[in-house]
């Protein structure tokens, strides 16, 4: 197979783009779609800083060399979630990334500022993903407000958005369809812009640009994932798209072109500030504070039930007697 | 496993319902579930006279049979589409299930009133299915109409609907998503109201139905279907399903309960009558008379290509120099 720009040999075939790319004709490819979409979108003006959420998989490092390679002024920012050696092995690829390119990342261990994810999914009745997702969002936001930084940028590819909308799809959550877009503008002055470059690119597009550009990230999936429903849905669209190339992209592409315009969020109340944390939230304590409190709580409950306080028993009315 | 209405040995586990039924117990579960459908969504007045479009298949002879048994007034309407011994066994069944219950049945030949099915498929670019589907809504209309039926009745059940939804949803056709409602109300005259009462009834429900009422029914599937991505999107939801149950229903009751509301069909022009049939179009001819005019025409040249017309040949001109 020859490459469909330079005919050299090709290396990678893109059945959903009819195309057939040798190495570089790939990386040019793969940069040209992220600098395209972030224009066209006005997802990061060439003079702002960008807060990359990086997780050591090959999706957020992908972004992070592009955005790099593209003279973004860039910052790393990386969650130690806690999940045994998957975190550990992660952070380590994260770390390297950031010295090899002489960039700043900051590192935030859930369990020194918060819980670890498996404390949090232990102690109230979550799974794991959902405590992820929630505490997840409070830092992005939390750090990106810190650094003074106007947009946050994340990894998410296309089959990851193509999923997320199958699911919302599937149960019609009108609310999540009001805001699956790949640029989220802030709807609260201490809240940023949160931008998802690689929302047109795959999976397989992903992976070959960080293969092809030498990045070093972490091949397992989160130990968390093997349950999530999100898997489920990426088989049934990787299904689909075996029979039919382009339905993932002519998916996402469609709903946001004719049908995410008539999904509109509710207007509601202003955010108030959160008691505990400052952060904007629709109750007097926010989500994430609320998960914290009630992981504190129920140790302590555990704590106490496992050294009861000593209390007068009737051997000890019986001696005073 | 027992019958969770009367607790005697049960035939049928519906996952989806959380519930499993005995012989007769799931005949009346079929029956209500049915009648409830009609009632709460207006599709057929008591006094109303019902055409009943059946193909001889499970679903739409389970729903001629339901009507039946609750009392409406009905008829028959079977389009014998040509596609050869699959049309001569499900036109056998159709009219021994009529003359069975004593109820008028019209059978229409539609190599005799147009063209088949296959004969559309050869001499057009189109598919079968699409030929298919065209024709039919121009019968069903045509004989409704000639009938005096201010309703007609198809036998699409929920995983017909869903799979639709699914498709339409996949390429966000959003037009055809405005019209997905199982009570289609006439947009013209000379059209009728269409219903599908057994839309929230799964392709198992209609089955047992069929089987435990003792109907005769064409157990093989239209031969055309084996290509028709209908299927592809059928496998896909029945995969969830397996993995989710009751993910089919909500995905069907739940899009017309909060997003179909959102998508509007464009109003458009008035449809005029078609100068051929009479019957609506927005062309000055319809789709329908479009398509057999194609028809002829290209049989007609075919036709002249095997049997040219003697024109004067050079050795023609030759003998008469």
């Amino acid at each position: 197979m020859k490459c469909t720009r330079c005919r050299a040999s090709a290396e990678i075939n893109l059945r959903s783009h009819h195309a057939a790319f040798c190495r570089p004709c790939f990386i040019l490819h793969f940069q040209r779609q992220v600098e395209r979409t972030i224009k066209r979108l006005d997802m990061i003006a060439p003079d702002e800083s960008v807060l990359v959420a990086v997780s050591g998989g090959k999706d957020s490092l992908a972004l992070w060399d592009v955005l790099i390679a593209q003279g973004y002024q860039t910052s790393g920012l990386y969650l130690d979630l806690g999940i045994g050696q998957y975190s550990a092995h992660s952070r380590e690829k994260v770390e390297r990334f950031a010295t090899a390119h002489n960039i700043p990342l900051r590192v935030v261990t859930l369990a020194e500022e918060a819980v670890s994810v498996p404390t949090a999914a232990q102690f109230t009745n979550r799974v794991p993903c959902a405590a992820c997702g929630l505490m997840k969002r409070h830092f992005f936001d939390q750090y990106a407000l810190e650094g003074g930084f106007k947009v946050l940028a994340t990894g998410h590819n296309l089959d990851d958005e193509a999923a997320r909308l199958l699911g919302n799809v599937l149960h019609w959550q009108t609310e999540y369809l009001a805001r699956e877009k790949p640029v989220l503008q802030p709807t609260h002055p201490r809240f940023v812009r949160k931008v998802r470059p690689l929302y047109r690119l795959s999976d397989l597009e992903t992976a070959f640009s960080a293969f092809f550009r030498g990045i070093d990230y972490v091949v397992d999936e989160c130990p968390n994932s093997a349950k999530a429903t999100q898997l489920t849905y990426k088989d049934t669209l990787n299904a689909l798209e075996a029979k039919m190339p382009g339905t993932k992209l002519s998916f996402v592409q469609e709903f946001l072109r004719s049908a995410q315009p008539l999904f509109v969020a509710p207007d509601g109340s202003a955010p108030r500030d959160c008691e505990v944390c400052g952060m904007p939230s629709f109750a007097p304590v926010c989500s994430f504070c609320r998960l914290v409190q009630e992981v504190e709580r129920k140790q302590e409950q555990r704590q106490t039930s496992l050294n009861p306080q000593p209390t007068p028993s009737t051997d000890a009315a019986a001696l005073e007697s």
